[in-house]
């Protein structure tokens, strides 16, 4: 299961990225309605580009459409900057209505701005609704490939584009796509001026496999008394009382949950359900109001812990009922929940899908908890067993130092002009960059902040950290725009 | 025919980097016997390294024996550099026995030298014999694939080699294996601290087709009285003799053909040979003494052009009694040859088909002639009719585009250290970066140099030029060294 809670915590990504009021689950190769949530709807021009399938080979020279959103009301051509999205593992309209701060960026640039969709996500699949039939047809679901796509639609904009021949490119993602903008400067700086890698754990590869969860402990020790120790209990205490079925039937009453337990091995699932969950909370701890995959109060984490409050004395059913009421900040703020569903976040949706096979692939990124630094139950990193575990799903084996060799691992001060911005409060910051490594490789720290939370829109609650974030980044775009004014 | 002589051009450099007595070519997977013609046998281990056959892909799981050469001799270990050899298309023994350079500049570094050979090429072959049986296999031939290959490597030696870890890695080549030096500075900083590019023309996909053969003709211009306009006048003359077949008959014994000239379509063949022949030369126009493809006098060019003075009064067949000497002096400076033979630097040796390979897919560099501002017939740069051949030959087409897309095109000054050298009588410095982009992009030009003359071995008949030319280069490569110790 841990196998999978890593696509899955990157599916979240996904779906946190979207600030969608409701997330619709993507359907291979139909169009997926969406809904802004706090602001106007933004306008955009849909286009389609002719992409090749494959960049690093010739023997497939067949193309597919690639997706790609254009704005220009605010454009000033013949110089105005170019603000280019690095899709990542999603629809793109998703991350076109909910990256507010390119909107926000675009006037004060006059700039235009492209999301350009992340082939196999969303409507662009290189053999349509055949993308994911098999190992054949997903074997051109890569990062490099994905790159190549934004260097070549990049290249083609700027020379067809009447006004775009002399424009900057910024590239600009959150998350996966934050990894993908610092890459596509790093291998492809002829394409773009700089890079914002918001939230984008390119370290992740290599950090020892136990930082993220410290992490996530760490948000919850924070937040209230007792709370991390009280879930670190909790573990055992599940475990005890799920040994009869007595204890079974209470557990599932208490949680309220859709499907009630009936056997030991769903205990299983019932505590990496629970798992994920806290994960969650710890991406989405923004100091207001909020409503991404669940609508949530201002500090949930905080709000969490108030349920946990008690010390060591408790039995396991209060101890249990503390959590029950937790979780249900999470997935039942607003009250209009009838019953907790345990599969809720393991949607077998294709953003899951495809990330799965990337994780399957390239982007291995492995995690452990060991009980002590976190408050989960120890579980070991075992390559093997995942790597048995992809070639059973895709009949491909991960390549675990891939990854480090392509992308530079931690020696990457030979390139220039990226920000690299994380929240302390955001898990993948364990695997972020979060220290500066030269004069154009800037680390932003947002202190209290969580995931990519300086890519959403201008807001009246924003905490002064990420008000003064965007400006830092918004003015190292301005100093790339001006420094490749003059080298050209 | 143009269409294959660019291939064929690009053979000649790996032959010319090879400095051998005699040309063997390479037979698909069997062992190529050496001789080094100047120098005392170098001595290395021959090691093969397990390398992934689809580092852009994970369907194709396989792995091959990429070939590698080591000599550790003057090594100082603990922090002594690596001079990396990247191994363009051809044997890897021939560039390791001819790559004098390297060999004396370990001796003053330290360092420890490797010689990786290119996939596809000498024995590191993906597929066994096989490996050029059809299109399916030969897919795996890209530059892309080889950079990958050369980055995993020093990654491997780094980590496996005792003494390696704290070892900065310099990347060298000559010609293509020039290129993909710069390339893989460019792609994987991580992996080497800086490259040197000898006679790479990284820019012959994006300058105007005429260049490279403005460059020959200069050569010759500028190497005898009336020399380049005789030989443009050459065509039409060949073309006049050869309209009987008495002409074609006297033709072929002037020339002292082997095959004798029978119909007028093989007039167009004899007219490329002579073509290439101008090119070697202009390539191989160095000045002392030589033995590459053929023994050569000092200053080949001149001695040719000493047959070619005459001025425009003389008859065709005056005129051609003279290029029959002059092409003399490089098929038969020794008086040995008993017939000349058109066929000869059309091998279809192996590095020859994974060249055209590589040209028919990425390495398209488009070459044309307009017998104006150059001395050879008009004949205009056809990207379809190249294409055509390409997919009639393998099944694949080339991306005319792709090349400056991946590898930056004249973009490339967010790069850092590598050096551009190049000599002014070689055609592919028409190619090549011949002005420096910044403080660590350095262009070096050398006088009156021909074909990447920095890359051989001191020789007491050295030009100043390339004295100071190797010891520049040699101070680079202290200066990234020192850099890299400071930056780790």
């Amino acid at each position: 299961m841990r196998l999978i809670n890593t696509a899955l915590l990157f599916l979240l990504l996904l779906i946190l990225s979207c600030n969608a009021l409701g997330l619709k689950p993507q359907l291979l190769g139909r169009h997926t309605v969406q809904t802004n949530s706090q602001h106007t709807s933004v306008s955009y021009k849909t286009f389609y580009f002719d992409q090749q399938i494959d960049h690093f080979g010739f023997l497939e020279n067949g193309t597919f459409k690639q997706r790609y959103l254009l704005n220009n009301q605010h454009w000033h051509r013949e110089g105005g900057p170019i603000l280019f999205y690095t899709g990542n593992e999603g629809d793109i309209t998703w991350f076109c209505n909910n990256t507010g701060f390119m909107w926000d960026a675009a006037e004060e640039l006059g700039a235009l701005l492209v999301f350009a969709e992340h082939r196999y996500y969303g409507e662009s699949m290189p053999f349509g609704e055949e993308s994911y039939s098999n190992a054949k047809y997903l074997n051109y679901l890569t990062s490099e490939q994905a790159l190549a796509d934004f260097a070549v639609l990049i290249k083609a904009l700027k020379k067809t584009l009447p006004g775009a021949q002399k424009s900057s490119v910024i590239a600009i993602g959150g998350s996966y796509g934050g990894m993908l903008a610092a890459w596509l400067r790093m291998k492809y700086p002829n394409e773009v001026v700089g890079a914002l890698a918001a939230s984008a754990p390119i370290w992740q590869f290599i950090v020892p496999c136990g930082e993220f969860y410290k992490v996530v402990t760490h948000d919850f020790t924070i937040s209230g008394t007792n709370c991390s120790s009280n879930i670190r209990r909790s573990w055992a205490a599940i475990d005890r009382v799920s040994a009869t079925g007595e204890g079974l039937q209470w557990l599932s009453q208490e949680f309220g949950l859709c499907n009630p337990l009936k056997t030991p091995d769903e205990v299983y699932g019932f505590k990496a359900w629970l798992q994920e969950t806290w994960v969650n909370l710890a991406m989405v701890d923004y100091p207001y109001e909020a409503n991404f995959l669940q609508p949530l109060p201002a500090w949930p984490v905080m709000v969490v812990c108030k349920n946990l409050y008690f010390n060591t004395s408790v039995s396991d059913q209060q101890l249990l009922s503390g959590i029950s009421q937790a979780v249900r900040v999470y997935y039942n703020y607003t009250g209009d929940a009838v019953c907790l569903n345990t599969s809720q976040t393991a949607t077998g949706n294709l953003g899951f899908l495809g990330w799965f096979y990337q994780s399957c692939t390239e982007m291995v990124m492995p995690m452990c908890t060991d009980g002590v630094a976190d408050m989960f139950e120890p579980q070991p990193w075992n390559f093997q067993a995942f790597s048995d575990e992809c070639y059973n799903q895709f009949g491909v084996r991960p390549r675990e130092d891939w990854a480090e060799i392509v992308y530079g691992g931690r020696n990457i001060s030979a390139h220039s002009n990226i920000i690299f911005s994380n929240g302390n409060l955001d898990p993948w910051m364990s695997g972020g960059v979060t220290r500066s490594l030269s004069e154009s490789l800037v680390a932003i720290m947002i202190d209290r902040g969580a995931h990519h939370l300086d890519l959403r829109y201008n807001s009246e609650f924003d905490p002064e950290s990420v008000i003064k974030t965007r400006a830092l980044e918004v003015s190292y775009f301005k100093q790339w725009i001006k420094q490749a004014a003059t080298t050209q």
